[in-house]
């Protein structure tokens, strides 16, 4: 692995000497990631001076499309219409369609009237396509390969192809003459074969694909049941219409599973670093709305019991650490249970023993926090009965936290709703009311001796 | 895509019918992850049977790496140690060691000792690895060439490997005498190559690679990072010890993604639906512990004011709605920033306007939430003032809350602390006691008019 801060301060060097010829052999031996990451940490001065040599050494491509959006965006707006028109054209389809997505909409159409009708084609069909949809994250500028074409045909075909392209190929889409996908053949087979071996000799029949329509998560799911590197998008009609790549996917796959757990607090999947403020307030509306509802009802159970708060005040004064704890392990428990759904690792078996655990840690931690509470209510107000009623509010409230938290995720998925989605607020609108209710409703009774 | 359902159907009949030349057939042209899922969906009896083929068929090793670890170890219990050495070798040591760890410690090592010995050490070798290092999920039976060999020695060595393995082979790792690694060879180079051409002439050298004793993280980030589908694993003298897959690594990626968020409310990466209650317990504790303390300041917080309750007991009615909706707001500016974090996406420029953006989204829900909430304080009891106290207070919450979520998180970054880890306990500890300290502080100000 490359020393990467050895790197920059070399690079950087070599830069403030305007040293071009040595910069050119040094970046020429990275790859475009490395180079992504140097670009990241240098001034705007630096940068734009990287990049133009970047265009001379043809890297400017493959390097844009590495960088993160917010140092991507700025560097678009230093580059030219014309370098961007030949830089686009370094990288495939569908990487060229995420780097014109960050420009202004007409400085967008601008280029894409000037970029060779093919690959503006092929561009414009992958805008058409939803964001979340398998088409959209297709590259659908690929090497076409034909059932009746020999082995030696093939390999012609693949040196014509490497002469300007430099992503590797792991598999042949092998196609009927209608377009439709016959089968593939891993470049490994082709090894091996002879040169006047047929290609639809050399086909593993009935391939894995998936619709351009299909959401991109269940193409990515697809790719990672099968442990495949790359994946065909087809039509209705099973014609090849692009293909989906695991290094695409795996940001997909990652995105999902860091978002079950984001859902948990009634955050949308679009709510994130960047989103506008407007947006992120359109769609956190509705749940602060539902939050401010479950407070009320939390409320209310309160004051149910006022008198009794109004005789013993201590009551109001225990009543944050009743719903802090119960919140906490009700969330416990909820995370648990949607990460191992967010990681398909939840079997019907494993599903009851997880909820019988849940109850069991929540039962003991609740026993534990119930028993030190129980002890400085005690100390602190010099009345054991106190500490009785909270050690028995708090148990209750902890088992019910962890019954509520595991459960409401196998109750959403029954309903057919997201498991994750605003479950954390559930869960604490539960262990708030309910450990309000059991800890001022046990006062209650037991209010003479408090 | 295979429609699952009819496919386990069909099979399912052909079982009870026992028609076994036409279920080999069936079972011959699935996928291990198909067939997985089928065995998943089957009664034990079933999956015996369809087992019993798939080891006469030598499908059954893939099978059996591919099944979710429930329905494995209830798997492996009904298959005989005769049956499983031979299995185990249908597959190469990475999934050969996850196979064996699931049995009870003395079967694992019966088995070890019946095993060629070349693969029962391959296995041991990954056994010493920690299970979070690169080594442990390496795969060490690969196909090693060196450099001085020529394009169709290499060839010939690949014919004879897919004879006895099948998985695909996508990059030539070649080496020097001493087993240094030297370089790769993408295949597709391989097959453009002239067959008299020695792969040190097709070499790129400088490969990336990782060490054995690299935490398995940091080697799935470097694969996603360079976009390979595979990575070479290699000791301090840069010898090449093994090779891990893509494949293997969108796990690891998929649930570091999905930890992050589940680590914000104090629970451990280890703390599955599957871990012991003693573990879960051990792990919990100390989290309970502190969660307790935090609760215990909030508590204190409220008793400092209770004279103030004791006077307006509606104080203590209204406290669940400032502390509820603040914690919500707090943990999800938190969960915002974290995803960030986790899935790599926050530059310097965008962490400012990030915090910023919500802080003001914090503000403006505050702002509705206040307005609500100080209206049905008003019409419920009939005092303005209370509603204008109450209005204050949860603004003055929200906001704080909005700018603890987000500023937390960087601050145990700047600490050198796992930015996830506990961060929603300390968000709500703060969003609860100075949430209190607001709304009570400013009651006990116009307590003369509530």
């Amino acid at each position: 692995m490359p020393a990467q801060n050895a790197t920059l301060d070399f690079v950087r060097r070599l830069l403030h000497r305007e040293a071009i010829g040595s910069l050119k052999k040094v970046l020429a031996k990275l790859q475009p990631a490395d180079v992504s990451d140097i670009l990241t940490h240098c001034t705007p001065g630096e940068r734009h001076l990287l990049i133009t040599i970047l265009y001379v050494t043809r890297q400017a491509g493959p390097v844009l499309a590495e960088l993160p959006d917010e140092t991507l965006r700025q560097t678009l707006e230093g580059l030219s219409n014309d370098v961007l028109v030949r830089v686009l054209q370094e990288v495939g389809a569908d990487d060229g369609a995420e780097l014109l997505q960050k420009l202004p909409k007409d400085r967008c159409s601008e280029i894409l009237e000037r970029l060779p009708s093919v690959y503006a084609e092929k561009i414009e069909e992958i805008f058409r396509y939803p964001d979340d949809s398998a088409g959209a994250y297709m590259n659908t500028l690929y090497l076409q390969f034909h059932y009746r074409m020999t082995s030696r045909e093939a390999v012609d075909r693949m040196r014509a192809w490497f002469d300007s392209h430099q992503e590797p190929i792991y598999t042949l889409y092998v196609l009927e003459e209608t377009h439709r996908l016959m089968g593939t053949v891993a470049v490994h087979k082709l090894v091996l074969a002879q040169p006047e071996t047929l290609l639809g000799d050399l086909i593993d029949p009935d391939p894995v694909c998936v619709n351009d329509t299909t959401p991109v998560r269940e193409a990515a799911e697809t790719m990672v049941k099968y442990d495949y590197v790359s994946l065909p998008v087809v039509d209705d009609q099973f014609r090849l219409l692009g293909i989906i790549m695991v290094d695409d996917m795996v940001d997909v796959m990652m995105e999902s599973a860091a978002d079950s757990a984001y859902q948990i607090h009634g955050l949308a999947d679009e709510d994130r670093l960047e989103t506008p403020v407007t947006t992120s307030l359109r769609l956190r509306l509705p749940w602060m709305l539902l939050n401010l509802l479950t407070a009320f009802i939390a409320s209310s159970v309160v004051g149910l019991f006022e008198a009794s708060i109004q005789q013993v005040v201590a009551l109001a004064t225990f009543m944050p650490i009743v719903a802090g704890l119960g919140g906490n392990t009700g969330t416990q428990a909820l995370a648990v249970i949607i990460r191992a759904m967010a990681l398909d690792e939840v079997e019907a078996a494993a599903a009851r023993r997880g909820v019988i655990k849940q109850l069991l840690v929540s039962l003991l931690l609740g026993l534990a926090a119930g028993l030190i509470t129980a002890l400085i209510a005690w100390l602190w107000r010099g009345n054991p009965m106190l500490g009785v009623v909270i050690f028995a509010a708090m148990v209750l409230n902890m088992v019910l936290a962890g019954f509520v938290g595991s459960a409401v995720p196998f109750l959403l998925k029954r309903l057919r709703q997201d498991p994750a989605v605003g479950g954390g607020v559930l869960v604490t609108a539960c262990t708030d009311s309910l450990g309000f209710l059991g800890f001022l409703g046990i006062s209650t009774l037991f209010l003479g001796y408090l």
